[in-house]
């Protein structure tokens, strides 16, 4: 359990001088490169952190890099000191030894089969044409990591650069001193096999609607033991199905059908998910009212949810019915709701976030249009300033980390259980479907807010490129959203195939945000509405390539920026038409 | 209406070499080559025939011709001599001076906006970026085309390429004798402007499943007057409404609705329905039954259908109801049957052909995957070996041509109407669908076959290509599709939700066939199932892709032939899963 390497990081014998990347975003490189920091030719040493570990190795092989070193931050893993006294097995903090591992892949599934399953007989890409890294990385621990920073030369990193050392950080490259002639030797030593892996899907079939899905997914695979990730939300997975089971056993039919999925090998890119997703796209797409995603289920006292839109409010009316394990005298829904209103009473519902990318909701979020769910309990930020667990993804994901240091009574496993129990039993059971078409509408509004935060709507309007349209557009569509609803409850409940049409429209709306070409550059993902952004697998965008399209843009040639602006033009074009389809599935007399 | 120009031809003034290239298909332009003659900088003569005019004018494009003309050849509209006895308005056949108008695009839809729909605030493409012909082309009578044939220079044509004057004709380039310094001038003056069309829709709101499509097209624009194309069809379209209409207002509800449209600007493009289908993608895609096209409806007196093998038997069944308007005594059924089987009795249904290009099923059937079907009364190449009626896009299709020559008592019109009003009754009346998958199976059988029959299996097997799985996955649909109609015999029609659920599930088999991306090179055909080839939009073909991609692949340099192997087997593998997916959503338990 102790081996620590990169998945998909090449072989490879590589020597170079050292630099320091800090998170290796891209900002980071830019950074480094106005500051006359060439990394061609050099090895990169990049925390963790900020982004997907693979846009880090990813952004320093585009800047000619030959290899990359991946550490935990202290100031992320080790908030309360190195020592022995105030690590695991102490803490739930790490030791200087913990190694983050991962994929280092950017692309999504098999990475031989791009877009189709890679079932029997499917054609294989060779490797080198695929969007495999090139270059080798290597996680190491923050001893190493600290030994090697130490000596290095060059000016001292940027004050926010600095992290958990309590030492000054130099960007290199090389070291200091006498050591000025000595260079850093990467030896990664990876085997790449081809191998057999199981997804294993089980059902409880629909009694009225068969042919209609509500889906809980959970990945099997792990880097070691996986205590937390996934095996957190296995315990939930199984439990959920033993009780629906259980209660089925008993006489309940659910109205539609239940599907239970354990996925293979995500933890190399949501292999498992993704081949499932891409062989069974036609029935996914038709059939599917929900996707409900199991991963890491408690790994702290805060619970998070990302949704999409259209299934934020079945989710917050879901919480108001499980206790707060945290407070039992409260319900989910009150803790959740005070966190973020701090007390205040606030009157809005508590913020569901759109889905980034991660884990096995992915391909069905972002590639088939699924509306899609994520629950679970995190850290609390307000508590610990950091990114995830510290435990994350290392060999110290054990039972013993669990049961004495992380959820002792199993309670956070238990409202988990509860919560995505009752989800699956509200999405699969409900007459019409609990989705929220109001909350879409007011998503598509703060997207578009977003750009103008972000100045991108000013730059836009520099370039004589109007937002004027797409505006309308989702104001329209947010309007037919609104109306929509009291149209529903006019629904004659007696009819089924009037219930059945209302919810086939209805369901209608996240598909047509697919993009069948897929994004700029991100052919595998479709979702135009949200969907994570090329530069970081981790994060979530409204109207994902408008962000993507126009960063770094001021740093083209006239030419390449003049093609650019074309191409985010037509991508509002697009963005344009999606939302006018979006309202138009919506007409209550099906006319066209 | 005597005009007569190229649509989307642009302008211009060239000079150059006559060359005759006979069709200007690919296998003309080959051959010339072979023969030594070079088109480039040259003017190219050609024949009306065979392929679609805006694939010769792309072949002469990309062979370096500076402009084409095109012109009839009396071999196949002056078939009892030119002299004004034997031609229109003493006969349907036509004068010297008749020319054949008709697009160059060969796109489909608006050239500026392609894959998306041409709305308000769309991107539009500049006219450079568009596939529109770069160079010239002209429509003229085949007497200018004998002036200029008979004084070419150069090797006399291939004997096949003699045509209908009584002349030995030359290749060209240039001219002969005394003329040998003279040059062809082609001074084309088009305007190219932006116009708004419409469509006009019209709806018979289904009673029990409003949110189910059944749609009859017919285009409004015409070359001209338009007699037989679109007017045949048009006529033919409003009399079902009428009667449609009726038995609405005397009560009759279709189960499912009825759209009638009325197309613009086929004639430049199929613009009007596909810029219809690119707008309304995702609700025709979710809720479309079928679509009937209607075009040419009278033309001829030889009954002609092509379709969707899933409607193959629903029309076979529906002729059976319609007196055929040539023998009033027997259904159109037994004389298109007798036509094939020569009035031998044979056993077999008569042959419904797969669907080629030319017309507005065509974004139904190759972008959308929606069962299409045309219907039409054409020349019977038993009596007359010419490719359609005479006076097709010309000047001379006019309300006389068609009340004196072609349908002087309008019966093949009134047949036309009753069967396509008898198949609309039927696809939105009946409980079931009445789909046919067990002649899904079949053609894709022949489809098979065909790759066999020309040789292209052996190609494939001599690079180690296998198409076994293929013909394994072919199989196995055929066989799931055969089962599937014993398993609806036993459907509980009482029970509303559980035949839709059935009919759902065939709606979904010719959708899986749809490939987001499109064809190799043709992204707007989609179908991989059936399409038209990439070479002539007039064509059909089961497996398209594996034709267009093998063709002239040994022309290839040998790293080109490489990466179009790999393309094929690439494709082979699309191909395969397709059928695979094909088979699945045809699961009896919804299983996945």
């Amino acid at each position: 359990m102790g081996v620590a390497f990169n998945g998909f990081s090449p072989s490879g014998n590589v020597t170079g001088e050292p630099v320091y990347v800090n998170y290796g975003r891209v900002e980071d490189f830019d950074e480094l490169e106005a500051l006359g920091v060439n990394v061609s030719g050099k090895i990169c040493l990049s925390r963790y952190g900020k982004i997907f570990r693979g846009n880090k190795v990813w952004n320093a092989q585009q800047r000619g890099a030959v290899g990359v070193i991946l550490y935990l931050d202290p100031v992320e893993v080790a908030l309360e000191g190195t020592d022995p006294e105030h690590v695991y097995p102490k803490t739930w903090w790490m030791p200087e030894t913990a190694m983050q591992r991962g994929s280092v892949f950017t692309g999504d599934g098999d990475p031989l089969t791009p877009g189709y399953p890679s079932v029997e007989g499917a054609y294989r890409y060779a490797m080198k044409d695929t969007l495999l890294p090139k270059i080798p990385s290597q996680p190491i621990g923050y001893g190493d990591a600290r030994n090697i920073l130490s000596l290095l030369s060059g000016q001292p990193a940027p004050t926010n650069w600095s992290g958990g050392f309590n030492i000054t950080l130099h960007l290199g490259p090389g070291f200091a001193g006498d050591d000025s002639d000595k260079r850093i030797r990467l030896q990664v030593y990876n085997k790449f096999n081809q191998t057999v892996n199981y997804n294993v899907i089980g059902y409880i079939r629909g009694d009225i609607e068969p042919d209609r899905y509500v889906i809980l997914g959970n990945h099997r695979d792990a880097w070691g033991f996986g205590a937390v990730d996934p095996s957190s939300g296995t315990a939930e997975m199984l439990e959920v199905s033993r009780i629906l089971g259980k209660l089925h056993k008993n006489g309940w039919k659910p109205r539609r059908t239940l599907v239970f999925c354990s996925w293979a090998a995500e933890e190399y890119g949501l292999i498992g998910s993704t081949e499932w997703v891409e062989d069974k796209l036609p029935q996914l797409m038709d059939r599917t009212v929900a996707y409900v995603n199991s991963d890491v289920c408690a790994s702290g006292t805060k619970f998070q949810v990302a949704a999409s839109p259209l299934l934020a409010s079945v989710v917050q009316e879901m919480t108001r019915y499980v206790e707060d394990p945290g407070s039992p005298e409260k319900s989910v829904y009150d803790t959740w709701k005070d966190y973020h209103s701090d007390g205040m009473g606030d009157e809005k519902e508590p913020r569901v976030r759109t889905l980034s990318s991660g884990s096995d909701h992915s391909p069905f979020a972002f590639y088939a249009g699924i509306p899609s769910i994520d629950i679970s309990w995190v850290v609390d930020k307000k508590i610990y300033p950091i990114a995830t667990y510290p435990a994350y993804h290392t060999a110290y994901e054990t039972f013993d980390l669990m049961s004495r240091l992380i959820d002792p009574k199993f309670i956070y496993h238990q409202s988990c259980s509860r919560l995505n129990g009752l989800l699956l039993h509200r999405l699969s059971g409900s007459l019409l479907l609990p989705y929220n078409l109001t909350t879409y509408g007011e998503e598509l509004q703060m997207a578009f807010h977003s750009l103008e935060e972000k100045g991108i709507l000013e730059k836009l309007e520099d370039q004589g490129i109007s937002l004027g349209l797409l505006k309308e557009t989702i104001d329209n569509f947010t309007k037919t959203a609104t109306e929509w609803h009291k149209h529903t409850k006019e629904t004659d409940l007696d009819n089924p195939l009037m219930v059945r049409q209302v919810n086939d429209q209805m369901m209608l709306v996240e598909r047509t945000f697919i993009k069948p070409t897929g994004l700029p550059e991100q052919p595998l993902k479709r979702n135009i509405a949200f969907a994570p952004s090329k530069y970081d697998s981790y994060s979530s965008h409204g109207f994902p390539a408008i962000h993507d399209l126009s960063y770094g843009i001021d740093n083209l040639s006239d030419e390449d920026k003049h093609a650019r602006w074309e191409e985010i033009k037509l991508h509002i074009s697009d963005l344009t038409v999606a939302l006018r389809q979006a309202k138009a599935v919506l007409d209550r007399n099906f006319y066209l």
